[in-house]
């Protein structure tokens, strides 16, 4: 059975996105778009704004507008949209995946109170691939042990204003659980100078910072004689829009309560 | 307790570089090395020979006059020396480590026979990386099944004869196991001209012949919007040399038996 | 001085990135936007439509209402729309960038008289990293001569419907022409089998077809220890566009005249 | 006409990769090969200790015992014995490959001495790839200028001491010469922390230590929509060995004086 998506943000970067990656996967289909109601874009055709053809979904101003015509809502918007939308979908019954963060500890309380009724996926990364790698690290971390030298290396965009990526970091964490190294104590963010020789218990990061680079993660295991990597490359929101589509699909069957991509990926 | 690890052919290119790998082992140390009787370096300090400075082991012409000073021979040289060295280690009850390859039906008969006494450890491959891939791959395709495209990229020096290594082609197969595809229906060698858009089920291979390139795999797993890569870079003999080591001390505590790289490294 | 852009085509995939791309040159500003007058999306803000805030341009379903607001048209549609602007444009004495492909014969003559009293840029490729890449393995190919193994890497994604790709061709003819080389002799475009060791004269090239990669290539120059290696990677249809918006400011600037993209870059 | 060519420190590694280069050019023949006198590899076959089969050259502890043997020396080994053998050489008119660093400004001023009666090269690197290298990335950043994040990642094994690599503060250096920025000013040599939006007069350095990796060089040029880049891979010491050899086959028909790597490949 087809699931009804609805998406909200829709003439957004991340909205059209989303309303291709629905038209990507066969069990679904987009039968409502949502965004904010002072939009030039209202009543415009969501298919043709995300370069898909017309499909004849109109975009409207309010997710009260359309609550009976899907089955899943996703929304990757801010955290008072976020809200509004999931207190409407909390009382029609309708599941949500949400994708927002920077929500305030209020807004979480609203938040915990508004979809008690309804089964929601929520994460800090929808990307089946870097939920993989997570899995993989470990793996190899465990079977090459100490005899390897271990560096990550990831590269973003120009515009990106943290260093490492928060991916990167999560990274270096499940290698350093899988050998039990404190990663506070053995990360290393940059080399300058005179440095020594390697210590082996160390985790390096390299960082890039360049162009528009969507994200890359390397991550280097190193003996002598040969060497491990595992990589992921994003290329575009498509990976995690993907990741929220199959998350919907799957929340739809699901009791109510609040899951995350480990649970959706079965990887738990 | 330290392993006492003999190394024949020593004066070989695979020879210098097991004395170095037990060299770089905690767990074992070098205590004879075995050359053809007629080499102009019978009797050089085989530390020195090479290139890790003396280490008063001097290079002998037959393994019979050093079976006392050792307990696990690793012999990567020819069958029929190997066979000598099979039924003299067999008799005395010393483990070996085999990476001799091309025995003919006859001499492999003759070599069940000489090492039905003691524990030895045979493998086509001894790197621990490629082992670990392996699993590694199998998990990646069976999470990510259908939802990507497949590609396995190999690059080789320019010595190298055949095309795709067979490397590749066991990564290939443990992908289409993982898949339930049948690698010979779904593998494809080359692309020229007109080849019409990529089918799915597809599991493409290309190659790379070039200058000294010791041995590159990489798996890519490709999905819109990301992609994971698995890589296998080999840089020299070592990561076989380790690999043969590695697998001569865990055999030195072994029962008489058969074991491969699968049995130590405890991917089985 | 800033030179007024006008983009045709404004609300598919290209002109959307196309109006970007005019954003991020300081050179240049979009006072006008053109799209097939039977869009639903007539009317609609440009810079809205392309994700980056209103711009306050409207976008008109003719090119001839908007004609006394632009200096330069760029015109990435079909041979027919194009045609209709070139008359427009040559008429009105504004300079034109040509990025559509596919004009049949009858097409040509007509476009040849539609410009002949304008300056236009036309070229099959507007990327400024690939032009740049042919002029370095024109030296890289020189010095290295033939020391070295040649091998052509090129990866795109699972809709190319021909391999390898054009600009990987392309790449092979600068070597081998540098080389003094005949590509059609010394090309190798798959391995499989019993291939015997590497012919040095051989220039090889291996595609991979996968996900929605936009295009990688690298040419790889292998000797015994080292190799040196030229890639070009594709993000997005950004590259092309931005080479066009750099086409279109340096357009405005010239005599009347059919130029490419060798011209705008110096690099003739 | 043949170059013969005589190499010194000929029992240590990069001795044996010195005499394996000589025999892969065609120009040039092995004729003499010199070790420390207390070694115990004196008069042992040089080509069958550099593992290529018998040439009948036996090791000798001292220069003077071959200098009618030779052309040219190859000397990679340490101060006080390239002076003693400079000196030599100067006396007997033979020229000289000079790779040996670390000298005092006595020993250099010693050295001047030696040589002037006869042609030499010496350099601080010997690879033919990094100087092409250092080409291309001075054509790349001349085209590409201002519109592109330039960064640079090198990977080195564990026991290098510093970072970045001199050969990527080289790289830095004319990119930063090409663009006319201050190294010194631009250079970001780790990202750590709240690091804001990239400032496109960055060069950015990322340094790898792991494993036994030779070292890996690669400058990114990354603009919105595609990147270019530029990378040296060596794989062992014959990079080094045979741009040395190259160098000894050129040196011999040169007239006396002081010459490096950029005369002999003509890139002055």
């Amino acid at each position: 059975m087809t699931v009804r998506i609805a998406v909200t943000g829709a003439a957004g970067r991340m909205g059209r996105i989303l309303i291709e990656a629905v038209s990507l996967n066969d069990g679904c289909e987009l039968t409502a778009a949502i965004e904010r109601p002072e939009s030039s874009l209202i009543g415009a055709d969501a298919g043709e704004l995300a370069g898909l053809g017309k499909n004849g979904v109109a975009i409207v101003g309010d997710v009260s507008d359309v609550l009976n015509d899907f089955d899943v809502l996703i929304d990757f918007t801010i955290p008072a949209a976020t809200l509004a939308n999931a207190k409407a979908c909390g009382q029609a019954g309708k599941g949500m995946v949400i994708g927002t963060t920077g929500f305030n500890a209020e807004q979480k309380t609203e938040l915990d109170a508004a979809i008690a009724p309804i089964a929601i996926c929520q994460a800090s990364n929808f990307s089946t691939g870097v939920n993989l790698c997570f899995k993989l690290l470990d793996m190899a971390a465990r079977v090459l042990g100490d005899d390897v030298d271990i560096e990550i290396v990831e590269a973003h965009h120009r515009h990106k204003i943290d260093a490492p990526s928060g991916t990167a970091l999560s990274m270096g964490q499940v290698v350093a659980d899988a050998l039990g190294r404190d990663l506070e104590k053995v990360a290393v963010y940059g080399r300058e100078g005179q440095t020594g020789a390697r210590e082996r218990e160390t985790i390096g990061f390299a960082t890039v910072r360049a162009g528009d680079i969507v994200g890359d993660h390397t991550v280097m295991f190193c003996a002598d004689g040969e060497r491990v990597e595992i990589t992921h490359k994003a290329s575009s929101r498509m990976s995690f829009a993907r990741g929220a589509v199959r998350a919907a699909a799957w929340v739809n069957s699901q009791a109510a309560g609040r899951y995350d991509m480990q649970d959706v990926l079965g990887l738990k």
